[in-house]
């Protein structure tokens, strides 16, 4: 019996990348993908590299009976939705967007923040979930195994995002000739994933009151995220790994590895990748992650996963486009 | 009972794409991974990617017993391993190289010459397979159809290719600093590739003795090849999408579309995109395909599938990543 | 005495590079920059890498009493400014759009095709300059010494244009996330500058009446066109050689030399490079130039040197980013 | 009466921009070019960019009589050659190796650190220049009116590089399939230019004892850096601009903006640009300029003007390649 699957906002990045995982989800059965933009459209006519793959026409709307529904929308839309529509109670909902990250409810619906390696038991007994941001989930993994260990000070970190970070709408930021070979920093200390990262150090630490210095830069390449976070700790490098190691023990997308780590290394994955490095009293933690997968629509089926008692991994054996 | 493979060469790009893929074939137990330069170091050591993924260990030998062997070597090693060595006669033996192309035997051994959409059916039936070289896939898919008919005169080329076609050895060609922003001709009217794609073009059409005049450009990205093939014929462009739609029907990676290709709508999987334009009498062919995949491990799969029963897409359910 | 010049659209590409190219010519006296939707605003607002360069802010009119105005305006709109609006009759113009290209008049303005290498000397006594085509000048640079030889035939060439080739305006095609390591085909043989090239052929070639087949591509970079033309000749290489050199030699931008070229060989210059290959009996011809440059900006900054008598080279001593 | 310039290590990047940037300087005379790897051959066979630009042929000795000499060698070997070879006393040398740069001497020659921006007048007065590295000059011009006012607590900063500052030398970190859509971090916090940062840092803030935290990044781009500094400071961001703008009035490639900045708006120019944001109690400060010109050979000829008399900006005109 195969779970029951719809996407609400199927012609952008997310929602591509939603129905490419569906569509080859050994379990998963993709009932519809919904979007007011291509309604009537071929899917394979707008997410072209399909071609072969799916018959499925965008629909104008969403109101099939599923079991999980996906929403990929622009930040905002979904909480419009879920207050405007009446969804059938019995249905999942995995937000990928900002609108439940803080907890809220909304109609009676609680979510649950989404990110398995905080707490994944939480997910499983889920009936909604809010996604993490990318930015947001490449920070933390780098910072769970610390703040749960209740030693975190005050962090700095800088982390570059590719391009479709940015969305599929055209602006000065993804214009090909501004942005080629180009490097630039925007929302200095002040992105909005911040408040999810505090609360999740605040859930593992209770009382953290640091300062999480957060640089993100745009990079000249579409897929993934780098970042280098410096913390101050006494741990040694070895304790540090073994700390690190132990808490990413029973997680399998989250590997801590003893070599320095690149983006291309998870690219069209579902992996984060850590290296650890400790110069003096600092420790350097080096975090990547595809910000597509493990950063939004691969981390959606992972917790779509737990939620419905299957294996973790299913659907998310994906072959990385390392060169 | 899954099918026995190793890999000969492991340790380049064709070697580790075989690796990724054979690691997910549903059907494929994956017996070793030879390296003569990496012999007893981890494979994820070495295809960093694959942290998690594997525990294998780099092996110096291959002589242990499977059903199916790939050899990824350097042009000119096949002939000579298989030569030199002894491999038991029951074990098939796909080789990405261009050694076996022209259809040589060696120790008894006679090879078929791997492209599905020429000759499946031979496949189905062969011990060995000669993989054809990328270029060679990319420009062929675009004139099969039109040789299988007869009508195939004189051709004009241009491809470009991604700097892993030029394997994994440091060279000026392919020094960042350099190919970035880049694009440059090479091998002009003289690539090696064009032997293979002549006798495929002569044993569909008996007496083919035009030129295929073929220019290969270096491309400033990593995977891929895009073809743009210039031919002139009294076809329509309704009668020559049929005649190219028909002959692609039941060929399940090969799709002739109805809007302009571009690579990275192919980008990560075994498919080859073919979109046709008629401008006076002259009929323009672009095709798009990855040169890793469909133009070599890929195609290696597919190859073994069909040598073995399998299903023809089996471990070939890949996720673009077309972003 | 400095040479008064003016731009009218400022605020693109084109004209971004004629702002920088002015501001550092050493005869020239910029006096104004014109553009409708920046007047008002600093030109380094806008052009920003011009910060500590230039205190010029954009001018709604271009009305000012200049020596040469340059136009850098979308197609179509020369032919609108220059029927609607009086400029004085002294005033020169150099056109960068495509309006007059075919040697129109207008209000008594006869426009003369301002590329150097074919008419050096018209352009010396020209008043008006309809300025080249970028993939234009790079396919004549390629076929003129042919040509004026009388023995060219059929033509059939590939040429790839970075990003900036589709200007500022975003597009899908100019979108980072789609046109980044992709590369495509666009106007199949129909590209609008086959025009222009035809036109120079027949000059130099009376009665010239076969096909130039062009296929533009779109490359994932941003400055920069390569052309490959490939065309049957009896000439030997060493003939073909002698034939190019001795047409360029007096001409300072255009060089024929003994090694490939590439893209970066001339990126920020005004030059175009030339390599000839014999193979058989086809000649293959590659050419290189900065599409901004030599393909619009610098070319015009050539012809306003020939028209006002001065050094041919004067403001185009440009340091190459080849790197 | 022109300054008579030599370079050794021609054939590298730094030689490279070298010859470029003196061939255009209207003081200068470029005697010779000296490459041990390249003697013999024409300098446009190795710097193919320079068709048509010279004539000058790579020497093996650099004992002609010259003004100015400038190495551009690999570390280390600057210092062997002035302790090997006898060099005229009259002869100024300027060293973009780091063997000088903590002020020591050899033969009697005292080298003088030459950022113009910390030391102007000194430079003016030297006879032998110790260029500084690329990320110490942007580091540093992103912190010298911080430390000149005394206040400069400890510093965060994240930057990234270009492939041209590995250089030459084919090696993992450099080949396009690794490097292309990629970012990883080296010598995490031990970085070499720390050094010279600190030394500078405490020339100018008596006693400055702070750490300064220095994360490089690989980036995917061949110029420029780009750094994002952090540093804790009461000063408001109308004092902080007051600061930056009146350290850097009268320096002219160092411009102080109120606009974010990009690496684009630097490549190909001797500018460093800088912009400064503050959140809560925390500075950022931005910078950013191209690694081979202001971060190596710029700056250069900026310090040869300024030990020759010469007007600072001369020869330093350059046109960016912005898009």
């Amino acid at each position: 019996m195969k779970v029951k699957a719809g996407i609400v906002g199927g012609a952008g990045y997310a929602g591509g990348e939603m129905i490419r995982l569906l569509l080859n989800h050994p379990s998963v059965q993709l009932e519809f993908v919904q979007s007011r933009s291509q309604a009537g459209k071929r899917v394979d006519s707008i997410h072209a590299d399909l071609a072969g793959d799916t018959h499925l026409v965008f629909t104008p709307s969403f109101h099939e009976q599923t079991d999980v529904l996906f929403l990929c929308m622009s930040h905002g839309e979904s909480r419009k939705l879920l207050t405007d529509e009446v969804i059938p109670s019995s249905t999942r909902i995995i937000d990928l967007g900002n609108d439940f990250r803080s907890g809220d409810e909304v109609r009676g619906r609680a979510f649950v923040y989404g990110l398995p390696e905080l707490q994944r038991e939480k997910i499983r007994k889920a009936h909604n979930i809010a996604n993490p941001g990318c930015f947001a989930t490449a920070i933390q993994l780098g910072l769970l195994p610390v703040a749960k260990a209740g030693i975190l000070g005050e962090v700095h970190v800088t982390a570059v995002t590719g391009s479709t970070g940015a969305g599929q709408k055209l602006q000065d930021s993804t214009h090909f000739t501004w942005r080629a070979n180009n490097i630039s920093a925007y929302k200095t200390l002040t992105h909005q994933h911040l408040g999810e990262i505090r609360r999740t150090l605040q859930q593992l630490q209770h009382g953290y009151n640091k300062e999480v210095n957060f640089v993100p830069w745009r990079g000249d390449f579409t897929r993934g995220i780098f970042a280098t976070a410096v913390i101050e700790t006494q741990l040694s490098l070895e304790e540090a790994n073994m700390l690190f190691k132990d808490y990413y023990r029973e997680h399998p997308f989250t590997h801590v590895v003893d070599h320095m780590v690149d983006i291309k290394q998870v690219v069209n994955t579902n992996k984060c990748l850590i290296f650890l490095e400790k110069i003096g009293h600092k420790l350097a933690i080096h975090t990547t992650l595809d910000n597509l997968v493990k950063g939004a629509s691969g981390q959606a089926v992972q917790n779509m996963n737990l939620m419905m008692g299957l294996d973790e991994k299913a659907g998310l054996h994906l072959k990385s486009s390392v060169y």
